[in-house]
């Protein structure tokens, strides 16, 4: 993580520009929330994005801040309403806002979040605005519908691990890809290039949430901030769950050997274990590493993947987090 | 309501383009609650407030339509999420999106909304973009703010009427000035015709408000759509129960003759007996008068107030409504 160490006082200059964003006058019900989650830890990984793939192509970080700290507050509106919908109590290691106050403040809380993410939006380079507003709205449609999609999927049957990728692509890819591309546009960047980092951020997206699911099943649990096997129980059809799924229903011999569903395991440990002998752990982590790849052959278009490309060192720590 | 039959062919073009924003690739957990919601009766008093507004100053409908149906997919948004928050079942004699689809998916379809209105007003003309977007944002600003102090209100002991005058200042009445401030500026108007439209949307807004709280212990039940006195029940601070407890608290020795709380009465017909008899009801009547007079005054500054009017016809219809 030496790469975060270094960027911290960038991410000391967005949570100063967040906290910023709340303004005094705002009734108590409202202020006192958001602060409360705007002061989580978390690796602002969104806003860093944003900030450095302007300077990749050329640009400032004054240039790129405002649209950062944007999408931060976007990314906090999604992660406060989805609390809500997916009755989670915990986030990174504290209270949700709705477990603490709430659900009615939480959707309002959340409501709020949007209008200050247009409001910094509002305020970058009057050239790129309409543009910039027109991306940052598609997103939030987007994100809408896939967080829409995951909600469906949990009454489903079956969902296609192809399916699934198509929802995390709108739900949590997107907002990757905005964040990349927005950087390239506040820098100046030709179209080509803004080109490359939007594909650089969606296949970095789609590769972080794939990786999430995995480390849900295979991460330590102190660094999760919540149970192991949390989505586990819920038989949450995660990518790791679907693949498993879908295996033992394209071959039915295996069902002699291994239970049809993940929640008939009565350990964690059994099923990291089935996970590894029926190949899908290998599976899995050749198609997070390829979405990787695709990343990094984007970002290469803009800037050397050397040690001084910090977007690159950013990937390759997020690559091997265990958390 | 001579004038909404007036314009109701105006009321089908603001229906379907609001239909028609709702797209087809839309997940089915969110097309088919929009739509539904979209579907219901209504007069449409804000879109209708910003196409007016738009021809009062010398524009064109089709300049004004994308803010108007931005502008109702908005307000939809501000609905939907405060019935999920007040716990209502109802909603123009139909159920409620949280009712009939849960409290999960009615939080999806608001923010969904917020979306899909930022679209409509990203279609307007490039010239006014910037400043349309920063009132509309600012509006959805204001009215959450307006939101958490009226569920602040709620846990209050006491709130005054000014303080109550102040809320709907930003939950209902912001909108109703962005409706017609818009219009005013997408018609071309000049700054003066601007401000003077927006001090027209803001004083019908509030006086619209007032209204609507005193018809709920004075109007009649099929119309209103939901049980007269319903606010009663839960004890709510309208204006009409803070104008009297006020004045029980301001005047002790009344408190021999009338309950402290209203919701100590055991019939409404004993209650509005009441509230006639210790001069609230004029008090509150006048109060409406005042700020629709207020309304007119600064409509007149754009159009002579007569049966041509239809700004003056919509504000004549809206304060004799008994709904």
């Amino acid at each position: 993580m030496a790469i975060f160490k270094q960027l911290a006082p960038l991410v000391d200059d967005i949570q100063q520009a967040l906290q910023k964003s709340v303004k005094k006058e705002f009734p108590v019900s409202l202020r006192e929330p958001i602060l409360y989650f705007l002061d989580s830890p978390g690796k602002k990984i969104r806003p860093l994005l944003t900030i450095l793939s302007c300077q990749a192509v050329g640009g400032t970080i004054q240039a790129a801040m405002p649209a950062a700290v944007g999408i931060e507050l976007f990314h906090d509106f999604t992660l406060i309403h989805d609390d809500i919908m997916d009755k989670d109590d915990l986030r990174r290691g504290r209270f949700t806002v709705h477990k603490k106050w709430g659900e009615d403040a939480a959707i309002l809380v959340g409501d709020l979040l949007v209008g200050l993410a247009y409001e910094k939006l509002l305020q970058c380079d009057p050239t790129h605005l309409s543009r910039i507003l027109s991306l940052f709205n598609e997103t939030l449609i987007k994100v809408c519908e896939g967080q829409a999609l995951d909600k469906e999927f949990e009454k489903r049957d079956h969902v296609s691990p192809q399916e699934y990728i198509d929802m995390i692509s709108k739900k949590t890819a997107w907002l990757f890809k905005l964040s990349t591309q927005l950087g390239a546009v506040l820098g100046g960047g030709t179209e080509e290039q803004v080109a490359a980092m939007a594909r650089f951020g969606d296949s970095l997206g789609t590769g972080f949430q794939i990786q999430d699911d995995w480390l849900d099943y295979a991460g330590e649990e102190s660094a999760l901030g919540k149970k192991v096997g949390s989505d586990l129980k819920l038989d949450k059809k995660t990518y790791v769950a679907l693949s498993y799924v879908t295996l033992l229903r394209d071959k039915p011999e295996l069902g002699k050997r291994y239970p049809l569903r993940m929640s008939e395991y009565r350990s964690l440990q059994q099923l990291k274990q089935a996970l590894i002998e029926l190949g899908i752990a290998a599976e899995i982590q050749a198609r997070i590493k390829g979405y990787i790849e695709d990343a990094l052959q984007a970002l290469q278009q803009i800037q050397p993947l050397d040690e001084s490309n910090r977007l690159y060192q950013m990937v390759l720590s997020l690559h091997g987090r265990q958390s």
